[in-house]
């Protein structure tokens, strides 16, 4: 069976009937089992055997609301704080990324969740509409404004990660901030307007200058670096001539299957080096090459 | 061929590498070819035949910020403007659904688009980090605050809207405010620290209670209300018994392909009202009874 996608099978049941059950919540947070994640800003703080998460009691005394992760099979609830108001936070800060083997794939999901949700609050203190203060709502899944009362939501931004594929090679291309060798699909954020087709033809003819005739949906994962939630493509280019964008995309090159193959076994003689086993976009070569 | 989905298929090159360059841009907004597309508030305006949008030469003496929509393939430049400060919309508002049939395909795309982004901009004059007042940027595709400097972007919201299927069966449902006798796929938000194929069965659950073992893309759309992106999917269920959420759900029926297939046709006899051809529900439908 193959490892799950990064940051996907969060082990807890969103539970989201209590978002908007004030008298269901409140019980929920009076639970004397109820659970709180311990967060370090938005990183998290391992466990005491130095692995795994880092779960207290959920403390009455603390003054930040607190924001319903949801509820494991016995019914106990996890929740997470609102961030300290004073709290600064880089949501581009990716130190934590070096921690993240401590963690198992399923804490791992449910610590992306919470990180892109209280990043979230973090940043989204006012009202985009009119500038005044908000307050959180619905458990934390929302915040609404107390003067003109309009609500906002989390932001997810889908974005389209793809391999585009002529004559038996797929595209890979590095950005100037990737570890040397590395080389990556080719993404972008999706725009206001177009499909996810759209968007992926769009991003590889900007980045690379290339045609691609028809579009297929391979896999997804939420990316929490801050919001992301990565849709992963192939594509069949009409073409392999390359005008590549060097504001994005520094270098990039065709690849063939034994290629792909030698560079996901970490051969020291691979034309390039994989993207890490998080990121989808090794999940599309591994899927490619398969 | 299959009609296109519903606004897809925009006829402008977005041209994004004008958004960065501030020499070219203000060469395409001195082009005198260059056009703005005429709205009132973020409804379109018909074209003086009664069909089509209206657009006009983009007047150099308007104070309001020109976006950039795209370019043609004769170089013409396309803007549409920021809208006024006063101007209030209400996103929500789908009088302008009515007028939809007077546009083509790909008219309808880029006003579609557009609407997403003037939507955009009126209510996101503010800050979220701070509250302060934000500036446009990039040629109309963010904006950034004036006082921390935050940069803030378009939202997509990406929406699962998906087919079940048991026992040659697909579970429609309709919410109370459709119109009477319509049933339609259910959908759903995506949430943050999930997969497409996790918030498909969190859906599926949450709304009807039943439980979904495997989760298959079908197709997507934007849908500009305010900005959606439509994920289309089917899954496969594990039964057939259902447990609707009352507030969201004020009936489901499991339908045959014959029954489909009647509705779609628009038979007086079928057992519900199929929804209409703009939308991606319809779609699913279509390629689930083909």
């Amino acid at each position: 069976m193959p490892a799950p996608l990064g940051f996907t099978g969060a082990w807890l049941d969103r539970a989201d009937q209590l978002r908007t059950d004030p008298e269901a919540f409140a019980t929920a947070t009076a639970d004397p089992r109820a659970r709180c994640l311990t967060l370090d800003g938005i990183d998290f703080v391992p466990g005491d055997d130095g692995t795994g998460l880092r779960w207290e009691l959920l403390d009455p005394a603390d003054a930040r609301a607190p924001m319903l992760l949801g509820r494991d099979e016995r019914g106990i609830p996890y929740f997470v704080r609102e961030p300290h108001p004073a709290q600064r936070i880089d949501a581009r800060s990716r130190t934590v990324m070096r921690l993240l083997p401590l963690l198992s794939a399923q804490d791992l999901a449910l610590y992306g969740g919470a990180r892109s949700l209280v990043d979230w609050h973090a940043r989204h203190r006012f009202c985009a509409t009119c500038g005044s203060p908000t307050e959180l709502f619905r458990a934390g899944w929302g915040r609404r404004c107390g003067q003109c009362r309009a609500e906002h939501f989390p932001r997810v931004d889908p974005v389209v990660i793809m391999l585009a594929e002529y004559d038996g090679r797929v595209l890979v291309g590095r950005q100037r901030q990737f570890a040397p060798g590395m080389f990556s699909a080719l993404a972008g954020f999706v725009e206001p307007g177009e499909s996810l087709e759209e968007a992926v033809a769009r991003e590889l003819f900007e980045e690379a200058g290339i045609r691609v005739s028809d579009v297929t949906y391979v896999a997804s994962q939420p990316w929490p670096f801050p919001s992301s939630l990565m849709i992963g493509c192939r594509a069949r280019a009409e073409g392999s001539a390359l005008t590549l964008d060097e504001t994005e995309i520094e270098a990039a090159i065709w690849v063939d299957r034994d290629e792909v193959r030698a560079a996901l076994a970490g051969d020291m003689d691979a034309p390039f080096l994989a993207p890490p086993p998080l990121a989808i976009a090794r999940h599309l070569l591994e899927d490619w090459a398969a």
